[in-house]
């Protein structure tokens, strides 16, 4: 492998200098991908493996960085699972939301090979087009997050529904949320086994519920999933956004990596998590709108902050109206900076 | 004064029982409310005092809340300095955002008096209806919450726009923060006058800004504002939804009260910030959703964390899908809630 920073980050392994890439990196703000996506429909996008790979590697090419996240989306599996999916301007709609125990039972635990070829596929393609030159990423919603798609039947303001749910039928979504993680660990050990060197998890709401609640309906349902995972083939990043009170809890999940929102000081939560996990983050991505200093900037104050065992990334997915030159600028800043060598103890 | 609970809890002093009243407890959640709605547009109501003034009560004659605030809109100033507000079904819209200097020079300091008399005399009116039965809230929104949704055009999901303004002319941002933190100055001390015993100033939006963006655009904002009022007459509660990782920062407002989001642990809160100030809040607003027996429960459990120095509140405005039931028993609960004696220290 030319190039295993991220590999080695993730596992807080020393690294030369910090690897860079962008959640959302493979996306609208990139001439070349909207070329691409003005052809086929979202969907058929995520499907069509030549498709997928072409925008994947993208940002590698572009913008030259360290890890190559496979195209597709958070709801491909739900599909899978039996629900219909529509991807419209507005986001997504699951036209009909799960309400009932009846609608859960009904749901499938789907084989990646049978189900979701095309991901599997995608991602040996990327294997044998990147040939080591950079690491490949897979990646799945949690439960929590997609559970949340599922019943609110689409994107939220306030979670009523699925908080409605429970609260009143407690049960009812632990059978959901359970479904959802069997389908999930088996959708990324298929992802590791087809070539996936790094999986990260999104569970991007789930800075939403209550501490309590997180402790009762997202976090024992990611250590369900990691606890399932060929970690030895490949670390985990657990993704949350809002995560600044709930670290400590995050480090709970077991995985290697907590990849953390721009809301909360990347070096205070150094301190916090200690040398359990390593980083990634934190940069807020409206500060790629420009202008192109304050991007730099950003990136010196981060890698400053995050040191060693950090991945630098945004805090969120990069934004759709972000100039190009900027997410290279971004990329370039974190190669071109020179890190301060680490206090060496002595011990007598 | 016959039920000053409010006031004392704000002021850190010894209570019988822990206050309760929850935000936005005016709304649509209440069928009194809806029928008042239906006769006339939202900002019409909010513009006249006679049925602004009976919505506000609605909560303290059906409920039992320990504190009525005012109905009225924070973009109400925002109108006042001069832009269009209109406010539709899927929220505010601005169509005339600003996102020049020119349109910010243009905009005006408006004389409450004068430009707003209907929140002063809503005010009045409220204060000789309760006739001291409970205490009255008055309100606005912080310089960052409302510069969003100027400079946004109405609700944001990113905030790019005045993200991308304070990223490349942060001198701009500063000077449209600051001729709001006049406005909301003399605006709220225009209530206070009026007979406001309580004002609540709502930074809604803060919670999605960098910790450094917070301390260079929100907080100095918000200090502008508190150092400028009436504290003495009427104690000043700061809102913050995702507060968790910033309540220290908050701290340096010079507010009386932190009322934070569900998201954060009440006892931990309590422990950060310790005797500096009252806390309010916390409960998630879908709690209510139901069953009874959870909103029971929770009102117990967050009035133990909260103890003394607490008002009991939602972790943001009660939900129009609320039933109406479950905010009596919100109300109920903390009501009949029999409060452990604090511990006494003997000096010897």
């Amino acid at each position: 492998m030319k190039n295993d920073l991220l590999i080695r980050a993730c596992r807080r392994q020393p690294t030369e200098r910090t690897p860079v890439w962008m959640m959302r990196q493979a996306g609208r703000y990139m001439e070349e991908y909207r070329q691409v996506r003005a052809k086929v429909p979202f969907m058929t996008l995520c499907k069509t493996p030549e498709l997928a790979a072409e925008v994947s590697l993208q940002p590698y090419q572009i913008l030259g960085v360290d890890g190559v996240i496979m195209f597709s989306d958070i709801l491909i599996p739900v599909e899978a699972m039996g629900m219909a999916v529509q991807l419209t301007e507005k986001g997504p709609e699951l036209p009909d939301p799960i309400r009932t125990q009846e609608q859960i039972d009904k749901l499938i635990i789907p084989d990646p090979t049978e189900h979701t070829p095309y991901t599997l596929e995608t991602i040996r393609l990327l294997r044998k087009e990147l040939d080591g030159a950079a690491p490949l990423i897979g990646f799945a919603g949690a439960p929590w997050t997609l559970a949340a798609y599922m019943v609110e039947g689409g994107g939220s303001k306030n979670y009523a529904h699925i908080k409605g749910m429970a609260n009143r039928e407690p049960k009812m979504l632990a059978s959901l949320l359970e479904k959802i993680a069997d389908t999930i660990t088996i959708y990324l050990n298929a992802q590791i086994e087809a070539g996936a060197q790094v999986v990260q998890l999104f569970d991007t709401w789930a800075g939403d519920l209550s501490p309590k609640d997180y402790e009762r309906f997202a976090l024992p349902y990611v250590q369900r999933i990691v606890e399932g995972l060929r970690r030895e083939q490949a670390p985990v990043i657990l993704y949350m956004n809002g995560c600044g009170d709930r670290l400590e809890k995050m480090l709970k999940s077991g995985a290697d990596v907590l990849s953390i929102d721009w809301r909360i000081d990347l070096a205070e939560a150094k301190k916090r998590v200690g040398s359990a996990v390593a980083l990634q983050g934190n940069v807020d991505p409206c500060i790629l709108l420009g202008p192109r200093e304050g991007v730099e900037q950003a990136v010196r104050e981060t890698l400053i902050k995050g040191g060693s065992g950090h991945i630098l990334n945004l805090g969120h997915g990069i934004l759709p109206s972000t100039p190009v030159e900027n997410a290279k600028a971004f990329v370039d800043a974190a190669k071109n900076f020179v890190r301060e060598p680490e206090p060496i103890t002595y011990v007598i």
